[in-house]
């Protein structure tokens, strides 16, 4: 990988238009001795393979199975080891959040504890979600603010929430406020540096006014938070590769993550199509796209073979229409594999294509995993990508003389 | 490479059982245009390419020519940059010392002297392996100790021995004491670092006894010494990896590189079959196995390139014994190339194949450099196989949310 300052260095900024589409969980596993891409009917992905360059991408390295965050950076052109994206925020991200840099995130809990303090149980016996809106609400109102920072409570599903203090000053390198089991007593969080130590004070004396406040709402009784994080200060990608990004996605983490790079988030509809005609509406307008399909990642979670197949032959049909844009550099890769055989994200490599004027068509006839990797790109890291892509867009100037 | 202490966050353990299986000195040269591996009937060996994954490694870069030390750090997981196992290490553990962090170690010569302390013959005159033994034994007994250390002579061939001086706060950072070149002086050993400066004393009183007590013993009448060294403070593979390592190897210098890593050595005979019998009769006790196999590099140092495929075609035909095991990983791969052809050790890259349950069979068919290097793990580093062995044991975790 080129250093960060000699990329930045070389960076040029010109008209010619980069769109990557990332299928989520694109990679699978054999099942009778095909994966899902190998099952699938994808003619026009097919198509394009053979008039492509082709390889298998590595997110993070062999054999790391990468969550969203980390996987996305990568694709992006950043190094996830070097900005990592914490539990909170991606939880914050999830449910739609734009987080600043006054913003401290964290993942709660409701939990039913004892008259000493000892958890009876980590998950306030699972309320509903219904329930859980309403004690957000109320503790919401009943403690808006500790020692002059804002608190701001979002419920998730059945027992879940998510936490955002928001002031001056506030520092990340805090332990779980969480004792993660049954049995042990509630703790709060311990500052990990000299730095943190205000923001622990003032997330314990938080915890300290819920735990009177929620006496009354047993079984909820009650929070536990972990993963406190805030947002690493990264680099835009105008930044740092002089690109106009704009992002078309469906979920809010994606849309959250590509905002933490600083690309431009555009309102799209539900579907494929829509996703599409939003690309082709701002087409114009931006010189990076990112395209994220999701439902492909969904079928491999649920262990759904069939259904993962089906994302893929609906995900070919909007290749077309794609191509109609004529994009000066396509490519269409994956995160991270979600084998349906695993039902979880994995650690295996993911096809990858890269269309431009400028390559040499490697003889790749089928998009998929066993026959990109006989491609020109080989197997690489999933961070090089976009150097590639700025450079089949006439974008990077020579190194040296 | 992921950095190491994310992927100790990332590692968890269960009963998967992995086993590694070293092929001294595997790779091979062409000679009439076929190298060892592709002139040797392995039909168990192409079998099993046929159902894994397959790639080509480097032990260390492109180019290096690594030592047994190295390039088995590298298989294990570790970085060989940052564990250095000097060379007196090597040759104490070659000779199946165990060595402690009190150790200092170092390579001896005996050497012929002149009244002035002039090096007349570094190797006095190859004196045979007997009478080393027997000037050992004499100096073992004459100097047991100097200022409070001690002192242990172990004779090995011709005019060699290894040396270890045993004490609190020895140190290696030391100079050799030995000119390298007949007509010179003999020399003290210098300290590199303040710190060392007590240890530089010690042996170089250590060295003035044995001229004295030495005098007589004309030829043999003086030592060199070099390649000081301790053991590096090296984690063990269950602090990092928390595996339960076991090995089985008959030459002591793999068994001490194992034991340097927390392995534990497990009692074996001396051939091929006995090595697999050991890990079927322990294969409930531990999840990790290194199984060595030797005699393909020592064919390679003679030059003999028919007995280095005899060699290959004996291994392959205890691969079945081992699949009979049902181990959920199995790895088959080289630490370092030994060509007949060069009669040394190489900075070739080696075949390597894994099988598991969670792969995608990538059409290789034969185990050897060319087929393999068509395989899906591309050409990577050696220290990678360790990360994606846990994966494919489902030892670890996602990297980030």
């Amino acid at each position: 990988m080129i250093p960060e300052e000699i990329l930045r260095s070389l960076v040029l900024q010109n008209d010619s238009k980069l769109v990557m589409v990332v299928i989520d969980g694109l990679g699978g596993l054999p099942v009778r001795g095909k994966t899902e891409l190998e099952t699938a009917k994808i003619p026009n992905l097919d198509r394009l393979a053979s008039k492509s360059i082709c390889g298998l991408i590595d997110p993070i390295s062999y054999g790391i199975t990468p969550g969203s965050g980390p996987s996305h950076l990568a694709l992006f052109g950043y190094d996830p080891f070097q900005y990592e994206i914490g539990r909170g925020v991606m939880e914050a991200l999830g449910i739609g959040l734009t987080l600043t840099k006054d913003d401290l995130t964290a993942r709660g809990n409701f939990a039913t504890i004892d008259e000493n303090g000892v958890i009876l149980d980590r998950r306030a016996g699972r309320i509903p979600t219904e329930k859980n809106e309403e004690i957000c609400q109320f503790l919401q109102n009943e403690v808006r603010e500790v020692d002059g920072v804002r608190v701001s409570i979002y419920p998730g599903k059945e027992h879940r929430f998510v936490i955002v203090f928001q002031g001056e000053g506030l520092r990340d390198e805090l332990t779980d406020a969480d004792p993660q089991k049954d049995g042990l007593r509630v703790k709060g969080t311990d500052s990990l540096t000299p730095e943190a130590q205000r923001t622990a004070d003032i997330v314990n004396n938080y915890l300290k006014k819920v735990r009177e406040v929620l006496k009354a709402f047993h079984p909820a009784n009650m929070v536990l938070l972990r993963g406190f994080s805030k947002v690493p200060d990264i680099p835009s990608m105008s930044e740092r590769f002089k690109l106009r990004p704009a992002a078309i996605a469906t979920y809010p983490m994606y849309l959250g993550l590509a905002r933490l790079v600083g690309m431009e988030v555009l309102k799209t509809g539900e579907t494929l199509k829509d996703e599409v005609e939003t690309l082709k509406s701002h087409f114009d307008q931006y010189d990076f796209f990112y395209l994220h399909f999701k439902r492909t990642d969904s079928a491999g979670e649920d262990g759904d073979f069939k259904k993962k197949v089906r994302a893929l032959e609906e995900i070919d049909q909007i290749i077309p229409l794609i191509l109609r844009l004529r994009p000066d550099v396509l490519v269409v890769t994956g995160d991270h594999s979600t084998p349906a055989l695993l039902r979880s994200h994995s650690w295996h490599p993911n096809p990858i294509l890269l269309y431009s004027k400028y390559i040499r068509p490697d003889g790749v006839r089928r998009f998929t995993e066993r026959q990109c990797q006989k491609g020109e790109l080989g197997r690489f890291p999933a961070m090089e990508i976009l150097p590639l892509m700025l450079a089949n867009g006439l974008k990077l100037k020579k190194f040296g003389a």
